[in-house]
């Protein structure tokens, strides 16, 4: 009897603290970020790379989880829950080495990570509801997200492409 | 009886096959260049990115095999056998897509493929002896690998870097 109320016990507070813990949802005005480095996203496929240059002037990987990476291949739109997409960007330097080898300065590279080092976009599509099903994230080379007033940015700088799931990047056989 | 004579023939068969078939080993002051594109290189993971100006004026990807991977994370040097490096290379263009988001030009992404689309290095002590144990490949994007007269020129640029195993991009974390 006792140990059925001890199971009974430990099953509430499960329950409660899985009520705690399940993703937000039901306030779709409400905009919700990615708070956590996704696992293992240095070792995910390849999407496609970029340059840009101005203020951020950065070389950048995009890489995509299997869900992500799949859907790109198959270009299917929109990317189903679970997909993940990686935005790597580091300083845009120019390698010595190799254009000593080159006998030109024509090579740039990775340098150290810039201010915003790190971005990630998770689909689901409920608990993302009130941004088109994405979450959004940015860290520090630090791994420190960025703080909510950036974040609020993300979403409108990515709305103009609704038609293609919000996804800048095409992928790049 | 006449059932283990045709085995025979097989198998002799089978053997002189196979040494025609061998990986060319013995000539170590010959090239020997890789004419084949490895299996599945695209979903290889990713080492590093760079920008080539000058001439070449790509963006580029370098993705490794899990041996090449898995050495390259771990700083192992020499590269075991059995790595394989890929370098995908695309031309350099501007997106109007994301500028118009950006409101200024800034932003350069893949195009289509140079005329040296895909390089390779495969790692094989032996049958590539006579260049550094790496054998060099490069195909346009029609999957041609390039003349020999062209491919003569991987090893001697790859030369002065002999200290990091003949390889000019570092992994980039």
């Amino acid at each position: 009897m006792r140990r059925t109320v001890l199971l009974l016990m430990a099953a509430a507070a499960l329950a409660a603290s899985a009520a705690i813990l399940a993703p937000g949802t039901g306030h779709a005005d409400q905009e919700v970020f990615v708070t956590q480095i996704p696992a293992g996203y240095r070792d995910w496929k390849l999407v496609s790379v970029a340059h840009e240059e101005g203020n951020l002037n950065d070389l950048r990987a995009i890489l995509g989880n299997d869900v992500a990476f799949k859907a790109y291949r198959e270009g299917k739109l929109p990317f189903p829950d679970g997909a993940i997409i990686a935005r790597i960007a580091w300083s845009y330097v120019p390698s010595e080495e190799n254009n000593k080898v080159f006998g030109r300065a024509q090579s740039f590279v990775p340098g150290p990570p810039p201010d915003w080092y790190l971005q990630f976009m998770v689909k689901d599509s409920k608990k993302y509801a009130a941004t088109g099903g994405w979450g959004y994230a940015q860290f520090d080379k630090d791994g420190k997200p960025a703080p909510e007033a950036k974040m609020k940015t993300c979403f409108p700088c990515h709305e103009p492409i609704k038609a293609r799931d919000y996804l800048f990047t095409r992928y790049t056989p």
